[in-house]
């Protein structure tokens, strides 16, 4: 029996490291301090270099054999941008809310976990934070490093809960089990540029990229499945190479996102959206970046213990959902059965970020609940 | 009868003043003092204010009474730009070519008016000089400031000749009788701007103004003249409010330019466009710039000088053209019949503009051929 954690005063501490990505300012000194009472086993270490590094990372193990479970997050935030009513990097508490960068995504859900593993200590089998420095950047040096870093010692967690801010309207009220892919493509139609005055001489491309992005929305990907919505295309951008009044330009450019759920894969749409592009804007190119593969932890033990343990401490019949931005749980996935719960995610990214006190303590009480189950 | 004036040497004179849009930079100053000794009566006046102005403006005339022939043209020069072999305000001749801004547009054309006045001196009625320092800016307080002059003192030319290099291959090949009009629009339809995850909650723009695109190619505006090609319409740019790969953005806009004929008028082809607009992709808003009406000089005696005149002095056969960019011709219509003609344009705007000194000299016996036979 250790003593208990406040994650409330851990969550400010923790805030008060200003670790934009991919800095760490000490963030990981104050986890460390905090776990190693506990009676983790704390290894820590750098991935990547400069411009997106060094990444710090950290795998903390507490108990052997199996079953093991993993908690999974990040201390790195976005920056706080100008316009803050207090210091983004000054943790406040006002009201029942606690202010500051990275109080909702995601220190806050950092230090339930902590908290959770301070008032359950007595299990059998592993518990592991697997926490990163690189998820608010191009989670390069991140989540991968630590995957390879425990492939190389063969630790292999039975079940992973990302702590990411999923609550909307209240804590608890949605899990995220899995989330759709996205690909990012830039479909450019050459043409051959010149003055409006001649014509003849030129020849424009926008006609063509206009007939392209018409087909392009006539596509039915799919009706969407039970775990998931409906994949679906969106032209972000429209460019051309020149903007000028009296210039034909020379090529015209779109800039489209598919999310997409498991049915796909982004190199097969890369491939629909080149075949569709070669027809109907012949000599078009198509450039194109994967961000991530659909994903979804099938129905099981992990949702069991998540829906249960949100049920029990708050209430609410929580909605599983795969729905919104990725998450590492895109990598994780590889590994064992993923899921994603944290706080209520309306202010994450925002001016005045904050948490409310109590949902911090309620989060600690759910995880602290899903850990002595998972490990029982 | 006056001493003869070489138009070379005058060119030269007029480029080595930087009449950069809208400075005058002294290059009044010469063409008053070239003036002068043949006996006109020179009229200088300002118009407009910073920062398009003030523009210098010269109306000289010589004579009186009918018939009233005016040369029209402007003195002002646009940038040199970068990247020219010699000074470009220091006119230089290399084999048998003027180098210097201005020594095609149109320079080389003023100083071959004032070489014809001075070899046509014994003549009856009124010749003119109506020389504007703003045609290469906004166009505003040029040559619509000298007819504003003019009205206020009952002036009223009976043919005007524009000096804009108009010839293509060789000196004389051809005549603008009339430009086009030209209008520039830009189409905006707007959406509901959200997070691509989250297409529910927004509105793309961009499919919406894809059809629309497509319906305005698909009109079609006429087949052409005898004096003039077919009105076309050209795509010049598209935008989207955001560019952003995460982002649905929040409307979308098309830029087009119609070059239309004498059949349309420029409020008309707006009104078909709203229309059009309104049909595809209702709650499309429409901008509009009319930069210029088309407009035609009939077949007639202006036309008869200047291709006797061509032709008796070049043995070139002249093309009645009414294509290229518009000029002056769009305002001066309103007076009387126009016609533009003056040198080989080939390098008109570019690095190291430069004119035929044989041409210079040839443009002013034409020129001078002109003003005679039409005085007389």
């Amino acid at each position: 029996m250790t003593d208990a954690i406040d994650p409330v005063d851990l969550t400010a501490r923790l805030i008060a490291c200003p670790s934009i990505t991919p800095r760490s300012a000490g963030v990981f000194d104050v986890l460390e301090a905090a776990l190693k009472p506990l009676g983790f086993e704390v290894h820590r270490f750098f991935a990547g270099e400069a411009p997106d590094g060094p990444v710090e990372n950290m795998v903390a193990t507490r108990g052997s054999g199996g079953p093991h479970f993993a908690f999974a997050g990040h201390l790195d935030v976005v920056p706080p941008g100008e316009g803050w009513s207090g210091d983004p990097f000054h943790p406040e508490i006002r009201g029942n809310l606690l202010y500051g960068r990275g109080a909702v995504d995601m220190k806050g859900g950092v230090a339930a976990f902590v908290a959770a593993c301070a008032a359950v200590t007595d299990h059998p089998g592993t518990v592991s934070l697997l926490i990163t420095g690189d998820e608010e950047g191009p989670a390069v040096h991140g989540t991968r490093a630590i995957m390879a870093w425990m492939a190389e010692r063969n630790i292999q967690p039975d079940m992973i809960l990302i702590g990411e801010p999923t609550s909307e309207a209240r804590l608890g009220d949605v899990v995220k089990i899995g989330r759709r892919g996205t690909v990012n493509m830039w479909v450019t139609v050459p043409g051959v540029q010149g003055h409006v005055a001649y014509p003849h001489r030129a020849e424009n491309p926008v006609p063509k990229l206009a007939r392209l992005i018409t087909a392009l929305e006539a596509v039915h990907l799919d009706d969407g499945t039970e775990a998931f919505q409906a994949s679906n295309l969106e032209i972000t951008a429209l460019e051309t190479s020149s903007r000028a009044t009296n210039i034909i330009p020379g090529s015209a450019t779109a800039q489209l996102n598919i999310r997409f759920n498991n049915l796909h894969r982004g190199e097969e749409l890369v491939a629909l959206v080149r075949r569709i592009a070669a027809e109907h804007a012949p000599g078009a190119t198509v450039e194109a970046k994967i961000s991530g593969e659909a994903f979804l932890t099938p129905p099981g033990r992990l949702y069991e213990l998540v829906t249960e343990a949100i049920r029990e401490e708050t209430g609410v019949e929580p909605t599983l959902s795969t729905s919104g931005g990725t998450s590492d749980g895109r990598f994780l996935i590889a590994l064992c059965p993923v899921v994603d719960f944290g706080l209520p995610n309306a202010t994450m990214h925002k001016l005045d970020e904050a948490a409310a006190v109590e949902d911090i303590a309620g989060l600690a009480r759910i995880y602290a609940r899903i850990l002595r189950n998972a490990l029982a």
